[in-house]
């Protein structure tokens, strides 16, 4: 890509991304609030909708922190990804349910199931941060939104998944994705620039470490959002807790294993710490004994440091 | 003001402040709980007081971390306003309604309000902080809350305004008494001076990262804490949300747009991103459409951006 | 302790945990989550069991970071324990409890107590670090959980006490165990090298105050988290407040008077802000006006204030 078209690139995006605003607004001049009904489960939609923003904007922001020189500038652009992706996947949900418009309200519901769609995009983002500029991270971006909403579309109207499904398909669509991308780009960049870039930043990696533990604590929420019976709520919740707590003390003992002086690596915490989360996510509500879940959690943990070694993305860690 | 004054003062301080604290204590003598009685809300009106200390010591801590030299102490110094200010809150509402003793019981209510009576004053600090010793910001916060105070019972007896609204009125009045503050502070004070002292800690940076994310979170909780009915409650959740991602999407691309390279200005993201909240606080529970409150955060990101290169105290325009 | 065994002991530690996890999974074999029952409080039991893992994870965590060169493997092997030591309380309540086991359902009221029961070992934790290594600190977590789990069923069998009591106790156990440790070693290590350890990391500071904060505003949930009957939850929660808030006060001020410049000691806050709240653990829900909370509270911040030029370990402040 010429340094010149990027340069003129990168001083128009900005501006694409204000006129992208202002449409979107004009969009959803055409939605309005469901009707008023009293809702005796407000404030429970309302705190899984928060612990979903809280790891959305904190969680994936601070994780990918560690990896990039200026590593708060990453947290700034994980905040716009996530407020320009809530809104594009109400707009999209809305407008493509087009004949059946009065279906669909615009209430707190819409809100989380649109920050669960975002979630995706945010995990490639954090596999090409420090190897794409904010231009290239910008389309990918609205690549990805448009593409993971047609699969939403596709899985929801072809083979009638229920959205828990759906939504924790995300994980291996955004992975797989910024795999993609990230090899694409890496083509063009030199070995030595990559290596200097994806250094870590010393100071920042307590920040990283404050992320993985957001991710932790909240990813029971992230798990049972979308099921709404309380039965299954609650299976999902303790089912997600057993696989988290198993593979953070096997990628704790695993990664002091193979060093040779018995130290922690802090990349295989971030990866392994959650991989018991993300294996155990699409059956978390079917799981009906604490040691299968365990168990899942333990081989999640073991793939994931045993993969640390050979794949060049940790991030992608999440996804799978 | 002489500096053997301000030496003697100084190591006087700590000592009123303790003997301010014991004659609270003193004055809760005559307060006692409220009648036992079941309440079903209970947990809901927990949480939302427990989302309001998390924005009052976290957030707010957080986001004047970036701005002084010992960025730490402004922290615990932002913690000890909180612990003051509510525990004064409490007892000016008691003793103000006078006649009416029985009315005014103790319970998670009143902490709440108290919480949110004292976070104009945590705003005008962050407008005085590295311009201001430890004596001074003392004396500055007795005096604002005695004058919050006294503007609040005009709001609620003369004006018979709502706890909401007048919840609200508090960020203007926190800000322009900040702004009182430093214009008088900076008269005495070189140019020189206040230049080093404004400028940031790029370790720290991230921590104010961290407490604007903080506030960009819990925004919502922070614009429907005093409203009662669980509809207004939704739309008024519903509206500042909306707003807050428009302000953060609007704030990221201008301050991209507003500099040479492309590049965003973390200050501008501080100001600009919760700008769409503060924008939309009091009608928040009217508005009956997203695309409004949109609108309203569009307007208050590009002024917000505007703003920023015009006003010397960036941290006010959280409250305007 | 002979540097050679120490070493080929470091590297099997890894390896006993990793089996200890397995055989952790394989005796939760034999248990299974309760039977599906319509529960109304799901939600709130899960508010207070994620509040309990934030401060256990992220609030202790990072309240140790400050007091290690590596400081994020000390925040890692947090976790490392909190992870273990639910698993095993859950077991340990299970097999004790031998001939009733339908009493026993794996629930999230279970998790919610195995937090509780887990806190402890990581007070000690604290003291210890800079002090033990990896080998050493694992033996002590193994040694004081069972040492616990057995005062916590003589508690409950022998002399009838509730669970609430019980968890106040842990406070007391794990700041004793701690200190105990901590003498043991002592005893073979240098002056010199103590005295490094424990030197603060400045640029991590920032994060024990984000644990100390976390701690402080999560403090009420801890308090209240055993007590099933709501008035008792809001009267513990209120006690709470009014003593952390005066503690911190009275932290401040007096940290202040005893500088000879009035400056701020970082270690007194880290102790005496969250002084108020033990103090006034075991008796919260009993306490009937806001002022003896508040007595509490002073008498607590002074005590702690006054302890922390005379004690060497002051992270055990939290537990006194």
């Amino acid at each position: 890509m010429g340094s010149k078209y990027s340069r003129s690139l990168r001083c128009c995006l900005p501006l694409w991304a204000f006129v992208l605003q202002v449409a979107f607004i004009i969009l959803f001049f055409f939605i309005s609030y469901d009707t008023p009904q009293v809702d005796q489960k407000l404030m429970e939609t309302y705190q899984v909708f928060q612990d979903l923003t809280l790891m959305a904007a904190l969680g994936f922001g601070f994780l990918s922190s560690s990896f990039r020189r200026h590593s708060w500038s990453s947290v700034a652009f994980n905040l716009f990804i996530l407020a320009l992706g809530v809104q594009g996947s109400i707009l999209l949900e809305r407008f493509l349910s087009w004949p059946f418009l009065q279906d669909v309200a615009i209430n707190l519901f819409s809100i989380r199931t649109a920050t669960m769609s975002t979630i995706p995009v945010l995990i490639s983002a954090g596999a090409v941060l420090g190897k794409a500029n904010l231009v290239q991270l910008a389309v990918m971006v609205l690549m990805e939104a448009a593409a993971f909403g047609a699969v939403r579309l596709v899985d929801k109207k072809v083979f009638h998944m229920e959205d828990h499904i759906i939504a924790m398909h995300g994980h291996v669509f955004g992975a797989y994705f910024g795999l993609l991308v990230a090899w694409c780009l890496s083509r063009g960049v030199g070995e030595k620039a990559q290596t200097e870039k994806a250094q870590m930043a010393t100071s920042s990696s307590l920040f990283a470490m404050l992320g993985t533990f957001l991710l932790w604590i909240f990813w029971p929420s992230f798990n049972s959002a979308l099921l709404e019976w309380p039965n299954e709520k609650k299976t999902a919740v303790l089912n997600t807790y057993y696989a988290l707590a198993v593979s953070a003390v096997t990628a704790t003992s695993m990664s002091a294993l193979s060093h040779p002086q018995g130290k922690i690596n802090m990349v295989h915490i971030h990866n392994a710490v959650l991989a018991g989360g993300v294996a155990v996510g699409a059956p978390c509500f079917l799981i009906t004994s604490p040691w299968i879940a365990m168990v899942l959690g333990l081989t999640a943990g073991l793939i994931s440091i045993g993969g640390a070694k050979c794949l060049p993305f940790p991030h992608l860690a999440v996804g799978f």
